[in-house]
């Protein structure tokens, strides 16, 4: 008998952050096939006897590649077993989720998801910015600053250069004073407030709150845990509003 | 004894689909004040004894107006009560959370966010269409389709006619064959792709597949109930590999 594949958005970070069904599905799994940036916390929920299997991608350390782990996720499932595929934030936004399911559709196993909260909207959560606001911004827009090595930052900066529209870059912390030169260039004005958050909505959250044209001197000066989250727009004028925890954390690790 | 307020995302319909958090505030609550699109047994996880005020907006009907929306929620945390805010999707995307918060705040009530499952997470969960996909979206974009009466519909469609993103409409049946024309007459194809998608994720889901050149008449065919999301993009070609439930329901009322 053949089993399936639960293709599962673990949240931003924090245990509480996972929808129902998300857990409902992670406490019913045989194997639990995780990435690097899903907590021990949500972990420890998976039942104790389920085989549990890291794929965990790192930045500059893909530990397994893309094709293995299609590969993995359908030889458990064809070893009858129901199968937790456990991605940070939500499967089908940067997730590669969708990969993994034409792979396995491919295969005859059958694939359920459950989304999960994307790491901008853990941002908003914990921050209290919001990324729509009238008068502020009229829509949201999410990217990668992520680049396969050597390659060129491939973005449509003319499009991305929209003033009443909030963007979020995910994975950009590598690139970002290259992305903020790129934004200035097509015109977004070098005063437009920027907040950059690493590991939102977990202990180890750390904020820098910056704008356009010292992003990139502010993020060299203090390096932050991976993953960094940049949130550029007017709507990050209302982080004032939010006070900050005394003790902030500032973790040392390079992305 | 002054009360605090959770703003709560009740995620995109389906019960599960709301965050073990929210689920946990809103079984603290002392009252619930809540929209139209909170589904009724979202409803019933309240507190027996909780005060129930209905707020809901729907669509050219607007029950409370916002400003006495934010009163009312002052009012009841100043009579001591722990008051659930809940609002379809995510509070701080399109939900005016922030404009509720910086109220609040201004009034020293302490706020509370709960993330929720927008409905563009939603629909791709419910219908398998990823929101990104390597070769088909580098990103994805939030936008609303919505006006004010006798209003122009005010939106960059240069910016937006960007065909390597996933574009989601909110709030858009009303004028989607105004925004159609305009996204094609700004450079985006005909031929892309278009999925409209009533109620996701519940019993009352109904989908509509075409392409920008044909969504307005076929909207205009059949009268989707509200609220309607449309998603447009490449992104929308993978949905031919899922398949649609037998018995798809078609709801019979305007927007």
């Amino acid at each position: 008998m053949t089993g399936k594949v639960y293709l599962i958005g673990a949240g931003p970070g924090a245990a509480d952050l996972m929808t129902v069904r998300a857990r409902r599905m992670l406490q019913t799994a045989g194997a639990v096939v995780y990435d690097r940036l899903v907590s021990p916390e949500i972990l420890a929920l998976a039942p104790t006897d389920a085989r549990m299997v890291p794929v965990g991608k790192a930045p500059k350390c893909h530990t397994v590649p893309q094709e293995r782990i299609n590969e993995i996720l359908c030889e458990l499932a064809c070893d009858g077993l129901t199968v937790a595929r456990l991605k940070g934030g939500d499967p089908l936004i940067f997730g590669r989720g969708s990969e993994e399911a034409a792979y396995l559709a491919a295969h005859g196993i059958e694939v359920e998801y459950a989304p999960g909260i994307t790491a901008a909207q853990g941002m908003a959560a914990a921050t209290g910015v919001p990324l729509t606001h009238r008068g502020l911004a009229t829509g949201v827009r999410y990217v990668t600053g992520h680049r396969a090595r050597d390659a060129r930052l491939d973005l449509d900066w003319k499009s991305l250069a929209c003033e009443d529209t909030t963007l979020v870059i995910y994975m950009g912390a590598a690139n970002i004073a290259e992305i903020a030169l790129n934004l200035m260039r097509a015109g977004l004005p070098g005063t437009l407030p920027v907040l950059a958050v690493a590991n939102a909505t977990t202990p180890r959250e750390a904020r820098v709150f910056s704008r356009l044209d010292r992003i990139g001197t502010d993020m060299a000066a203090r390096l932050m845990a991976a993953p960094v989250l940049f949130v550029l727009g007017h709507v990050v004028s209302l982080y004032h509003d939010v006070p900050l925890p005394a003790d902030l954390p500032q973790v040392m690790a390079g992305e």
